[in-house]
């Protein structure tokens, strides 16, 4: 195609944010170009603020590094962590879109088995804006999809659906395994392309990772906290994970759907799994209390918002997982903390006060 | 292959029975012979039982019609269907062995993706002889299968998974919809092959179809009752979602798991919607209340036994269900009913006593 030919407005267009986290220059991009470049990017830098981040030219970002975390959220900036992807969060905040996606920066483009390029994104709207399914199980997957439908048997009552709050997307290439996993299995790459969507059910937890996610910012956003990890942390890696259990306890409470499945992504590289044991390892210890925690976890009635929500989630984690380490007493305190700048950045109206080191196309 | 070379020996060969229900010649067979011929074979004749039903040369199989179910049961024979492909369950009664397929005479080997045949049988099998992971959702779906394993954030506690009770196979070109949709959709053919095997979480109901089902008979038989339905009966088409149900509340309580996806057969042919719907009206609108009562169901803990959660159920089936119709006071004095000739049938030693209209290869 000529530079000059008209794009097509791609879904969403204005509704929409990229978050990416990252230390690096963002030379993945290019890759990303014909799917991202026409939407806007939240990046938010890690590490050291000092270092310049290139991003490939043509892209409409705005970037944020620990120095405008600090300044836009004074002390309330402890809740954001350092050192770790779980920084990403801070994106969520600060955009003011109804819809984020968010991938990170060693994930491409994967192909489907019949070799095209998948546009992660595209996928993922399509997710979003339809219907899930968490109250009974549908053996064809997603009933909304073309080609599918509910079976028989499928309570008719149920067919509108509900409200679908995250999509969560997977990985070609490197799974997200564990440390363990990673060191038993240094050579398992994931080469099979399950065709699939599906709603993960009411009252089942699962993993969520934060590679290739999106959602519901305006509905399930301020559930979307990534927790403290990395620098001055006991733990890493399970940013995301605690993210997931939190959000699903307050979707299924609220009535709203979460789906896997598609789109797939080509994650490039494996991390080092010697350093994730160090991150992981009172992870992998902690899950085996956080587990029956959240599959016991009840929300009053009164809790209608997804602050209230978040809030009573935080109390519960102080009373029951305080017990299992002090961290856990620490983390509730940052759970209240997030909301309170959340409430406090979704109530300013002045965003061009944050300044942020942005750049337009 | 030369006819006389030797053939390996397939999986669970002398453990497993392949239950037909038919009211015609299986010819199907004959594709299927690669696959099903060193096994042996209960062909359940529904309707007239002096019709004569022609098994192709070289399948070794008994066959009983409804003048050998009423010898056998005597009275009790009343809780088998009578036209209607539920009759099959009396095959799974008085097969003495530990595993069960069944699959309806309409339905033919699939391809894969790659045009390879599918072993259907033998899916299933790895299916049930694999673990299930009912209590946490693993977003690489089957983590035992080769390829795959647990994703990061899956509590290690949980890896060893529960025992397979059911293997839920699923259908390429004719989908199994209701009659409403069938008449809506005349045309749609499912065409996704998803290469999946996943576990319906604990908690999740989902909707059984009898037509490509495997499970273990020594484990979960006593509750794959396919109810009252077709002749004499208001209902019909919900024999296979009854035993699902009722099976799945039973496998959550004993602490079982259920799988479905992999493997496909190639179903043929959609039967008639007009006559689908005469069958189904009642149980369309039955299933808004039964539903809710399956969820809500809660087997004490004094049963250990399905035999025991079974008539539980019943109990509960007659003191909830009858106020929606006196049907299910009838079904639930069936459920009884079974249970009893289940029992009776394994006490006895006298298989040959039986005398079905076998023959041997």
């Amino acid at each position: 195609m000529a530079g000059s030919a008209i794009k097509p407005t791609p879904l969403l267009k204005d509704e929409l944010d990229i978050v990416i986290p990252t230390i690096r220059n963002l030379d993945f991009l290019e890759m990303w170009r014909p799917f991202f470049e026409q939407y806007h990017l939240i990046i938010v830098q890690d590490g050291d603020p000092s270092k310049t981040i290139k991003v490939p030219d043509g892209f409409d970002y705005e970037l944020y590094n620990r120095n405008d975390i600090n300044r836009i959220l004074g002390p309330k900036a402890s809740c954001i962590s350092f050192k770790d992807s779980a920084c990403r969060c801070f994106g969520y905040m600060v955009s003011k879109k109804k819809y984020i996606y968010t991938i990170d920066d060693d994930c491409f483009v994967a192909k489907n088995p019949s070799g095209e390029q998948i546009n992660a994104l595209e996928q993922h709207i399509k997710n979003l804006l339809s219907p899930s399914t968490p109250y009974f199980f549908n053996t064809l997957y997603d009933p909304y999809r073309e080609g599918a439908d509910f079976v028989r048997g499928y309570p008719f009552s149920l067919r509108e659906g509900a409200t679908t709050a995250v999509s969560h997307g997977l990985w070609l290439n490197i799974p997200d395994y564990d440390a363990p996993t990673q060191l038993v299995k240094p050579l398992e790459r994931n080469k099979r392309y399950v065709d699939a969507v599906l709603t993960v059910p009411k009252g089942t937890l699962f993993p969520m990772c934060g590679m290739n996610l999106a959602f519901n910012r305006e509905l399930i956003g301020p559930a979307m906290y990534f927790g403290l990890m990395g620098d001055g942390q006991p733990i890493g890696r399970y940013d995301d994970m605690w993210a997931g259990w939190c959000m699903k306890v307050i979707c299924d409470h609220m009535g709203w759907g979460v789906k896997t499945g598609l789109p797939y992504i080509w994650h490039s590289k494996a991390s080092n799994p010697f350093v994730n044991l160090k991150k992981e390892y009172r992870g992998i210890y902690w899950q085996e209390d956080l587990i029956p925690f959240f599959q016991a976890a009840v929300l009053p009635k009164e809790c209608v918002t997804v602050q209230q929500c978040y809030i009573e989630l935080a109390k519960q984690v102080k009373e029951k997982l305080g017990k299992v380490d002090p961290y856990f007493i620490k983390l509730a305190d940052a759970m209240v903390t997030w909301i309170e700048a959340w409430d406090e950045l979704s109530s300013s109206e002045e965003k061009s006060s944050k300044q942020p080191n942005g750049t337009a196309k």
